[in-house]
């Protein structure tokens, strides 16, 4: 009878596994927060079965209950083989689980900001993606990696900066006040050692970690970073604005996510592209983490959550 | 005495040492062709003093005579600390060689397309740059290599054709005439394939060999192809256009060099550009090959060279 009665009190489990990281949050149905936490990344495609195995079964250990229903989204999970051996996981690891619903990172973003609502969602942090549920489809655009595009990201901005530094070198014989925030970030005595820097093979995340000096240097309005922000976030807004005109929606509301949109400067650069672009749309910043959203792919919006996981007011226009 | 005129009619060896290959042509003072031929590559960067020296000595073995003066222009002789270890390798194989030029293979280049005078040289093949002599002293713009620009070269091509099918993929909900071509190249199935080769790590050559097909598009009038040749072109043709007015020349002559201006369509594209761009200029396909160029370096252009290298007759105004 316990037993029984836990069933239908079912808790909800909310998982998003990154890259470096897996977040989890235990809810009751209404949305009351029993416990959550961070363990180590479980991005399927780097970890593979035996490692998310390990990811989940420390999870499970910290949980106080055994959840009923699962939502769960991991980065690398682009293919059908990839859902499948997540789900076997999930499935071996939470065996009385009722409901399991899995996923990728966008979805799991788009949850929580949408729930199982329409709506679009703007991602801009190392890379960048444009997603959108539209009648229960999900579209997206862009999102094709940082040497195909990732308009609108921190390794586009960075790329784009030291470029046009480079470039301004070029023409005017002197480097701009710009090439002295990208040094101080790199430790390069001068231009050219920033670009031995470049080629050394750091990857990706050691370029995109320019992003936030060029976005301070951006709010202290230095001319050339302003610039590659605009232009940078410009791109982003397009490819968004194109995306919902595909697929029709006249009046999309829009939600942002991902470190970038936190910088004023830049947030007010992508605003002001995107209303350029397309009219009469309703902009937020997201403040819901994405093990929520992930536990609202299984239980959908019904699921309310806690003050401290409210939508920020939808921006005032900035147009 | 037969010594003593053997130094007077003393042979001019010039050598042009690249990634993939070594070309070097022996010449009388007066440019005559005595000897010629290609081994191995010799990218100081990546063979090193002992991989210099085995590429030189198999040179020296094929020499029907000792040289007495030798240019010698090497890829990856970027710094003065290459420049003295050719140099010292050089003189080690040719100890009886009374003058040594060592430069980089921009300078052989230079020296193809201008001998030791005044003049602009545009390079366009896997990569890209732009290097010009004014008054004795040399200039450079672009070549920071394909992760921070080479506008106009084969990577940049192939980089924004790919870019520019996928952003039309996701405007219009399926892709155009041009990804036909892309994916014909490299064995992909489908865009998202072609997508995960490109993140494969084939290396930026692999990626530059997308240039070609495209380049035939652009001739076929593919607009797409048409559209992202034009534009990769246009880059290269305004850091041209800036250099010359940085360094203060009014009517810069200028020599084409590279893969990319074999292709009509390109060499059109890029002079209609430049000439948008600076007025009253000359322009000319270079057709004298490097290891010439680097006898020139120490040469000069009192170096007549045979009929079969001179340079194309300037092209006729385009604009």
């Amino acid at each position: 009878m316990k037993q029984g009665n836990a069933k239908e009190e079912g808790s909800i489990l909310g998982i998003e596994g990154g890259g470096t990281k897996t977040s989890w949050i235990l809810l009751r149905p209404r949305g009351q927060k029993l416990a959550g936490g961070v363990v180590g990344g479980s991005n399927v495609m780097l970890v593979g079965r035996d490692g998310l195995r390990k990811v989940l079964r420390e999870v499970a250990r910290k949980l106080p209950q055994v959840p009923s229903a699962i939502g769960a989204a991991f980065a690398g999970a682009r293919g059908k083989k990839e859902m499948e051996m997540a789900r076997g996981v999930l499935r071996q690891v939470w065996p009385r689980a009722t409901k399991v619903v899995v996923g990728q990172d966008t979805d799991s973003a788009l949850g929580a900001a949408w729930g199982v609502e329409d709506g679009f969602l703007v991602i801009a942090g190392t890379g960048s993606n444009v997603v959108g549920r539209v009648k229960g489809r999900k579209y997206g655009a862009g999102g094709h990696g940082h040497i195909l595009g990732d308009a609108g990201s921190g390794y586009d901005l960075a790329q784009r900066a030291i470029r046009a530094v480079l470039r301004e070198r070029d023409r005017e014989g002197k480097a701009p006040a710009l090439a002295a925030t990208l040094m101080a970030h790199s430790g390069a005595g001068d231009l050219d050692h920033l670009v031995r820097e470049v080629y050394r093979g750091h990857g990706k995340e050691w370029l995109a970690g320019f992003a936030p000096g060029i976005l301070r240097a951006a709010e202290r309005r230095d001319p050339l970073a302003c610039r590659v922000v605009r232009a940078s976030a410009l791109e982003l807004a397009e490819m968004a604005g194109e995306l919902a005109k595909r697929v029709g929606v006249r009046r999309p509301r829009w939600a942002l996510t991902g470190g970038l949109f936190q910088n004023g400067f830049y947030r007010q650069s992508f605003v002001r592209a995107l209303r350029g672009i397309i009219s009469g749309t309703e902009i937020s910043v997201l403040k819901i983490p994405g093990e929520v959203g992930a536990a609202r792919m299984v239980a959908g919006s019904s699921l309310r959550v806690g003050e401290e996981f409210d939508t920020e007011r939808p921006l005032v226009s900035v147009g």
